[in-house]
């Protein structure tokens, strides 16, 4: 079986969120929402900070679709306040952050570096059933991009509400989608 | 080890490519260049085509970039060259299609749904020492976006030919890049 | 045990018949009937469609006979119905041809060329048991025939309705059969 | 692999043949040239002589094409004479009959049914590269018949001798063969 | 455990015997009786008849003290009927004969030559609880006397019919026996 | 591998023979020589001493014949001298005792009576190649014949210095052999 | 865990004694009693009928203390018997012989020895528990002394009898013994 | 292999010796050289010093013969020291005690009592090959008896310096030997 | 699991206390109190006495601290005893000393050298639910100093007494503790 | 083998040191050196701080003795660097950190806590042939000590420059030493 379409597996990790308590986070915690996992290699580093104040400011949006958004690194959640309080970028987002200093999350993934310890740029959409739908990866140095990310989030939401429809390449929200059948085949 | 970071698997397959006759591609071949493979479920569908067709149109400049592109799906070449004489929008593709009947790219890159014996809508791409820098997948019914992976395509590229520079998030060409430095920790 | 005489293994495909819809087949579905499984390498090729025509040709007789008849390679579906679509041999044909792009067939059978993902080109005549009691493999290039294929089907549906009889060499339907008995072991 | 395209394996085994001393015979004794392998459950038995009798006649004509024909059972050599000495059709037969008491042969060919310990009803074509290139298998009590194996014996001869044609379905010696290309795919 | 004392191994054989239809012969079938197998090499061949004719003329008197004979070689049933019908020494024979094409009771008594797949010249006698007593095997060549083994079988029928008395070498019937006794130790 | 046929296997054992001191004996003593290895159960005991005597008295004949003759039990070489310094019948035998109280001659001829420690009433006759040509195994209370083994090692004798002869059923030395042939193949 | 303090495993030997019929022993027919297993290598050998006198001598006290003595060889009762009728010194003992032909008595107290099949020269004392209390070896040729072993296997039952007290070196019935307590650590 | 006639195992242990330093002992120190290991429970414990000083007054006869003794425990050689400072049983004592805490010499003779960590009452008597010839064990509150260790001990010199003779029971310096021989089997 | 924070291994120990008979030590009898397993190398030597008379005397403090003491060595209770009897520094000291001439317990805390069989200079400091909260252990020659593991031992006294609270570097009984807290993260 | 006395085992990680560029350490670096590894749980926590800062007071004076200290936790060395940046007490600390994201170091100590991926608050003193001397670990929100480290590292150096002496309990820099020697043993 491949990364897309399985299930996720249990974890258990503790969350820094700006203003709140620590408290644990585990998979039974997302069961029934759309969540994304935005891997970045560690806190205190270079273009992570970018990537991460990029998905912030789409936070607010995702979440009145219904999903929850976790900036995961092998760090700490000590580490991770710390950084929230020092660094200007970090300061402003609003989501949680997980500690993965076990690398549990990373490994379940498939993303750890086992070289240095820490996990790849990665992201990965987990649907209210718990199944992957999207994921990307980048090498190190080359950043993502959320507005991309949130076209194909969009496009995962509609298809799952709208069974028998299909979003074509580069779609957008209010574009046109297909509708398969025996008649088509071939004919596209 | 995770994806990003390994090396392609050895594999030899069967290419139609328009206009010239049926032709072996092996990992030998691409050895010295970039090389994107572009899986999608199977010929005579239906997101494909807007997909293909969506990629072949960036094929002029990524060959200038270095780059050739594969089509990959578990069809034969016979079937991909028998699609490409019906189908308006495969027609116009000038990218080769490799047939992997025997499943060995799509379980190389393991993309292969095992329950239907099609391959994943997964791009990979591939740098010029054979190690993956890129990926990404999207479940059934979501179209990818070959401006996105332009995008990224050039980051890696970039990132490559210089250096100690990194792509911040969202990077487009021509856009400000990072140095990272002892520094730069905990300041950005 | 060997293959004749070794029943069926369970299998799960989905089929494309000409003027229907695409349906999923199991051995389930032939169970209590005659079946023919007609194994060819590749849609769109070359020997293949003139053996299909050949025993197109055969269908409905073999139907009245309590028969059904499936073409199998390892394409999909997809590709089965555009073949239909644009070929004028296959175009006629009326039986179902399944799509085993998982190989299951092809391997329970065990006729998977593992070097190229391909059928061989051979020929299961399963009796109401599930039970494999006819088979035939031609190398590439050399085509099998209906008509000698018929007659066999023919004697195996006589031997069994006739409990005590058997049929000599190239016995034809309504020739002298043999009763086995003590008393010829030796005479003939 | 499957059965067509490997190579036979080792087997030594001793031959009677009418008007001869009893000699052995192996797998060197056939390189270079085709052969038949004509396996057949016991002798003294009911079917087994007309098909024997059958392919008998075609002897002759299959010597000329460089072909040897073994007659093949369970049995010993003493028996395969014993019968050859007391029975009218076995008598006329000029073709070697192989004692494969040992089941060497039955287990090699996959053809041994291991409750009775007896060979099916089995014909095998070798290439003079020992590779085997036609089988077929009929149940208990239904005859083969040696104008259809002969006729597939001339197209796999045909097919060897001219690279790069092929013969179509129920071809006969003499008809129109086809030549494969790129330009014919999906147009048969 | 030795072969002496140890119980026969079930099988299962098709038996010809003059004048009847072939039946099964198992294990359960002499389960009460005293049972001789009589193993020879081969139908049709040089000693083994007249050890069978010297065997067939004991039969009578054997059925008359509760045993029953079975000839057994790896030959089918059909050929000991044919060997029957057409040999002078073994048409007077009366007793039945195993059809052991498949190996089992060869291997079961340890007695099958691997190199040839024919059995040795071997005899067993069994008694009513279907434990061997009594066993003899000479090389190739060396024909069995049937006077002897009468001998040994009637001291076996008399040891085991009278507990507490064993019979001296070279003894015959109605000779006299010896009663073991704590006295006798170290005085014969 | 049945046991006539395979070569003896290694062993060392301590004999007695009246008039010399003990001494060792191993299987390279009999290489090049007929032997015969007569096992019984224990010293001291009662069936045992009539078949030694009755073998004793054929000691000079086969000692003519170019044969070694070994009593052998599971007692020791201090036992066999004691019994022959105080029993009649053991007196008289001129022929060695082997000391088996290490069990490696009996569990060598697969006669060691695992319940007891004890031997079987067992024989075998040895070639000069040190191969197993004539075995024989009585149940406890059933005593051999030396007449008949004597008849048997003559035939054995005839056939390995008479090549292409074989010896019918009783036959004794004097009378007619057989020269197996093609042309007897059934005739017999 | 050592021999000292462990249970004697479980044995069954048919015993010689003067003047009975041969009889059965196990473990439990010394349930509840002492006993002494007295080792010796073999029958009609030098050194043993010594030590088997001077044992012998010890017969009676023994038996008014509550044990039971068993002589033990590899030999058999049968030989236990002959060499009690023909030796005087034999002759004159009064406890049991075991016949230990199978070595299950001689491998369960570890005193096998395997190059030759006999046993060694070894003394067991077994108190009514099973349990090993006193054991005892010499090399060949050096007799042990029965007055030795009374002394200890009277120390044995007195330290057995009174708890609390034990027996110091070279203690002789009604000398001294020793209470340990606290106090006297490090005072002796 | 039983205990007797086995050689001695590799070990290393620290000794302590009165008015020498401490120093370490391995079985090379005693090749070529006669040794008794002498071993008990524990320092500073009952039964013990009686035993040891026994054996220590045989010290100076033991060295005359070519002997080293020593006492072995699983205290340390800081313990014996201890124990002889302010013991005078022990303190009287000249010959070496190994401390073996590391329970080497304990395991290597099979003495260890595995529920307490102490060693068995066992004394072992060790040939200049390093063979063991003599041993003895008994159960805790039973001393044993310098005094007889030394007649073994004399008698298996005796044995070792005669070849030819053995020492019948009980045996005492300077008394009869037998000689074994053929005539004697079954004399004694 | 690392050391600390795991729970001690069943054990079983005879103990020497002054002023008291020998006496069985379990974990059990230490479940619900803190204890101080106290190892040393071995009794008689000289670090050790210096160290345990520095920890005697803290004995009475840690009794009224609810603190069981045990000096562990792989001596036995009798040495114990005899160093107790002996040793000015020794005599003086009231906590009870365990025998583990077994290894036993220095296995469970591993802490055995297996090079000499005797145990580290360690020291176990156990909480009231059998978990490990403190160790050291030093190289040969290096003394402990009961001081500074009284100070840890009343830190962990009063960490598991105030539950939120925690005790510097360097803390002593009555200093400021701290209590963690989010506020506090990364401002220390 | 227990930890003290143990080599320890390769590693390499990322150090920060302020004032210099980040570079690796691994074993081979510390080579010839006397080393400390101040293992911690994480950056940013609460008794953590006060523990190093305690350290590094003494780090002046252990490197004049040769020393090189390490602190390690499971952070990376850019967290090292943002913790030193924004802490008051982590700010004045000389010597370098370490970062064990990968767990090389926590697991090659054994100090990984595997429910929290961090390490024990653990100290480890390694000598110049890289073994463990010295060891401590205190269970959470217990605090070390560096003046009582610092008090056994000079102990153990002491040891090593002066073979032949000890250091008694709670040995202080220039108190007196002992010199063990035979006459001492049970003396103290």
């Amino acid at each position: 079986m491949g990364i897309i379409g399985s299930t996720i597996k249990p974890f258990k990790a503790t969350a820094f969120k700006a203003g709140e308590d620590f408290y644990d986070v585990t998979q039974e915690d997302i069961a029934g929402k759309w969540a994304v996992f935005f891997f970045y290699p560690a806190d205190f580093t270079f273009v992570c900070p970018t990537e991460l104040e990029d998905m912030g400011e789409k936070y607010e949006m995702l979440q009145s679709m219904g999903f929850e958004v976790f900036g995961v690194s092998t760090d700490t959640h000590f580490s991770h306040k710390a950084w929230h309080d020092t660094s200007d970028k970090i300061g402003k987002i609003k989501f949680p952050f997980l500690g993965d200093q076990m690398h549990t999350l990373a490994n379940n993934f498939g993303v750890l570096r086992e070289d240095s310890g820490l996990a790849d740029r990665a992201t990965f959409v987990v649907d209210p059933d718990g199944v992957i739908q999207i994921m990307e990866i980048t090498c190190e140095g080359v950043g993502r991009n959320a507005n991309e990310l949130t076209r194909k989030i969009k496009a995962a939401q509609y298809v799952r509400a709208n069974p028998g429809q299909v979003c074509p390449a580069a779609w957008e929200e209010g574009s046109d989608t297909l509708a398969p059948s025996l008649d088509l085949v071939g004919k596209i």
